[in-house]
Order: structure tokens, then C-alpha cells, then sequence
């Protein structure tokens, strides 16, 4: 078994064969896991939260689900819920651009650990892609989506394991947002935490 | 006024500089019109609906509310709505892949439309590109999305008004969508009908 500890606020890719099973838990809790894949054959051809919600209907993943890539090619299958639904496909991964808007630019991102971390294996991802966001508690209610300030947050040691169904690079990041906008807390209030991801 | 009367089940792109408005009807009611842009300086710079409603948190546009491009960049604002809010940004839109799996290859799609439409003006559209489904009907709740079948339909004569905020290369599909799944009606049970679009 293969561990890789991603520092708080930072990213780490690897790859993960058909038929392998990763990992990853918030030791710490209440920390998201950005999770990017990408088709090995294929590196544009990346996780797509809409084409993965159609089959399911179901905004946040379930053990059993499928992630779908953009051309619906199945990529991985959640095996394991050790996060009690605590999962979202909605949040699009923090960028460049939107810590500029924030007003603090520079600020670290998931797609700036995307890029770095694929760097670190050889690779470019394709710009701007989606993710799959674990350890992150949204609600959806009437068509609004945001964060119930009584609703349940990944505890210490969450996880999920998902299954590779095709060959596939993934990155996770440990999310860098720590700021404190008007009732949109991503990450635990008392900082970011690291992010374990083991190669089954 | 321009006017561009798009048959049932097919699509038109068209150009919107920035300042104008185009408006989009569905004169029957509840058929179901796939909005594409792209920046026309940038044609794989499209709008993406998770950028879009990171800002909002409504998975439902509302008047005021600002389509976003996958780099953040404000494409096109709501202007109108004269179809009481039912319009969709979750679904997918159809394509060919998804037809092959409901076990009808070669059915009308919007992704098909959308090639042919860009194709009558001289472009190629990135593959894959996302939509504001307006005149769709879906609700969101407890983390699903689904049809309520007493849920508002579009009814006849349904419209929106959009003003484009950078030059934009749009397209329009009358959703060929007329299989009957359980419980995803997404047309009216008639049959399909015509999008009418004014470029004013």
C-alpha cells in the first residue's frame, strides 16, 4: 500500500490502474478533498459532475455511485462511505481567478495544486476542470445551495475509497479556502488540515 | 429585429455583440431550449454553469443573474424572464453517447444540433460544451433532482431575454428529447415544437 500525505493547502497526483481501489480520508475532519481524474488514455477527457448526475439524479454521491467522465465513460465507482454523505458536486474548484475577485491574489487554489501537482508527474491537466468534493457539506434546498450552519461536517478520520473503472490520473488537493465569506465555510474555522490518500 | 424560427428537435447558432439582447420563446410552451455560448474571442471559452452559480448559489436563474464562462468571465445576464423561473442548469445536454445508451443510436441530440448549427456558420464548437436549459422543469431537493409532475410546466409563449456582456457566439437546440423514461419528462408529452429566437 501506497501513502501519500498532501500537506494543508496543497495537491498531489498519481495514478490509479483499472481495478485499484485509492483512499483518502481528512484525519483532521471538516477538510475538503478536491478530487480531480482525468482518462489516462485521454487526459482531456476529465470527472464530469453533470454527465455523473444524470444516471443518479443524485447531487451528492453515494456508495455505488459512478463518476462519469465528460464523454460518460465510466471512471470510478464510490465503494466506501466513511463520511456519512458528507460530499458535494456542486463547488467549482477554487482558481487564480476567483481569490483575485476575493481580493487576495496570490492566494494558493485547488487548480493551482492541479497544475502543480500534475507538473510533479510529467503532465498538464486541461484547464478548468471539475471536481468531486469530498469532506464538503453543502445543502440543496429550493433550488439554492449553501451551508447549514447546523448541518453535519466530516469528522476526524472521514474517508471514502473509490474503485478505478478505467485507467486513471487523479489529483487531490487539500482545498486552500480559508477564507470567511457571509455564510460559506468550507473548511474547518480553526485552519487547513492535510489530506491522506492510500493506494489500495 | 431579426428573427430565427428553429424547427423542432434542431438547433441555430448565431452571433450577439456585446449590448444586444436576443430573446427565446417557446411559442407552444414546455419545449425545452438548450442556450450554448461562447466567447467569440475565445470559442472553448463556453459558460459553465458551476462558475455560474458560484456566485448566485441558485441552480435556477433568476432575473439579475449573470451566466459566467468556465474562466469566470460574465457572458450573458438574465434580462427577462417571462416563463415564472422554469428553466434548469443541471441537466446535461443530450448527445449521441447518450442516445446509444437508451438504445436509439443515431436520435437527434443537442450536442448534434449544436455541431450543425456551428457548422452553418463556419465553426466548430468545443466538444462537450454545458447549457442553461431554459424552459426545462426540474426541482432540486434533499440533494435530488427530479420532475414533480405537478410541478409548472413552460406554458405557451414562455420567454427570456438575455443581453450579452462580451461578444458572444450562441446557439439554440430545441431539445429532440422525446423518449419517455421513468418519471423525466423533460418536452411535452405532444410532441416537439419550435424555439422561436429574436435577435433585438
Amino acid at each position: 500500500m501506497d501513502t501519500i500525505v498532501i500537506p494543508a493547502g496543497h495537491g498531489r497526483a498519481f495514478r490509479v490502474a483499472a481495478g485499484r481501489r485509492v483512499r483518502i480520508e481528512t484525519p483532521s475532519g471538516q477538510q475538503s478533498a478536491d478530487f480531480f481524474a482525468f482518462c489516462a488514455d485521454d487526459p482531456t477527457e476529465f470527472l464530469s459532475p453533470h454527465r455523473s448526475w444524470m444516471p443518479t439524479r443524485a447531487l451528492h454521491p453515494r456508495v455505488g455511485d459512478v463518476f462519469l467522465s465528460r464523454k460518460r465513460r465510466p471512471m470510478a465507482t464510490l465503494v466506501e462511505d466513511g463520511a456519512d454523505g458528507v460530499h458535494d458536486l456542486l463547488i467549482a474548484p477554487c482558481d487564480p481567478i476567483r481569490y483575485e475577485q476575493f481580493g487576495v491574489p496570490r492566494h494558493r487554489s485547488c487548480i493551482g495544486n492541479l497544475r502543480e501537482a500534475m507538473a510533479a508527474i510529467g503532465l498538464e491537466p486541461p484547464e478548468y476542470a471539475l471536481t468531486v468534493n469530498f469532506f464538503t457539506a453543502t445543502t440543496v434546498d429550493d433550488g439554492y445551495m449553501f451551508r447549514t450552519p447546523s448541518a453535519p461536517v466530516a469528522r476526524p478520520g472521514a474517508y471514502v475509497a473509490l474503485e478505478a473503472l478505467t485507467d486513471l490520473v487523479c489529483a487531490v488537493s487539500s482545498c486552500p479556502y480559508d477564507l470567511t465569506g457571509p455564510g460559506w465555510a468550507i473548511n474547518a474555522p480553526g485552519g487547513l488540515t492535510e489530506i491522506v490518500v492510500d493506494l489500495l
